[in-house]
């Protein structure tokens, strides 16, 4: 049983939902190669969510994006506005989708399904670079 | 310290929200027996989801089911639409309600609150049987 | 490798979102201090939720509260009613939300961003004292 832990850093995305999973399994070639275990990803940041959903079809991430605008985007009572309107619903954006995910790690990889991607959800209109922390449980 | 994992599948289910406890704690009798620990579920699909809610009355899941199908059917701009209009719509509660979840084992048993007990979300009309891996941690 | 595990109390908090980072601290100045880990926290309720947020501005929290009551609150056609109007929305507020999150420890602390902080949820009028169930791996 081990711990392995190190942080990573995504380049700057624009705002909407982007598939992230290639980037994360990147970061595991650097780390100890685990056989069963558990995969944890968490985001520094509290205007960018880390969610799973469909990896194929670049539609989803655009029904996505409008969706969560149309919900949650320009509310006529927000008072947390002195970052721009954008900030405010990036906020809530965050905490309905969540700040981290926790994978299972099977014969070495992670148990993802056929379907299942990473998403980075970028809220920010310039949210810049994101960290995550990505610890390996063994 | 150890880690045990398996897969388990669940019958096939209707839309909506159904109470899955019980089959996750009957999936747990072939597993080691651990003191206290970590259990993690994962369901390896992108339109439906795990989570928490009450465990008696079934009117609560009902009107999850409705709160849901308000908020995130039917929106003129989906354009993800080709596997039929339940299919957006799941994906997105999916990512809204989570792929996960972590439950501490306390004294050998998954240590819920009096009323809480475990949902599968089922947000296709026939979305058929659905995988869970099962990690625990001890 | 090593499990440590309590549950701590919350003191009754009037409704809406309210920041326990400090509370969550003083939590684990009790248990074995650990140098890389995992911290998780599972609330043992279905009406209050554990989320991650902006830890400076009390406006943002103020904004969530106005946002959950707007999106969730008064639906016509909520049938579980019999525990007050504040009862079914707390326990899709607290599905939406989460009941658990999981933080990473490295050098001996919460690895959080510079601005985030712990909220805990409270999605009833009158909610009581809270129970949370702490574990740390390491």
């Amino acid at each position: 049983m081990a711990i392995h832990q190190e942080t990573i850093t995504l380049s700057p995305k624009s705002k909407g939902f982007h598939l992230i999973t290639s980037e994360i399994e990147k970061s595991l070639l650097s780390m100890p190669s685990i056989e069963a275990g558990l995969l944890h990803l968490f985001i520094k940041h509290t205007s960018a969510s880390l969610s799973i959903n469909e990896n194929a079809d670049p539609s989803v991430r655009e029904d996505m994006e409008n969706f969560f605008t149309d919900i949650v985007d320009k509310k006529p009572y927000y008072i947390h506005t002195y970052e721009g309107s954008d900030d405010m619903p990036a906020h809530i954006k965050a905490s309905i989708l969540g700040s981290s995910l926790s994978i299972p790690i099977t014969n070495g990889r992670m148990n993802l399904g056929t379907w299942q991607g990473i998403y980075l959800g970028e809220h920010r209109d310039y949210g810049g670079s994101r960290r995550i922390v990505v610890t390996l449980y063994s």
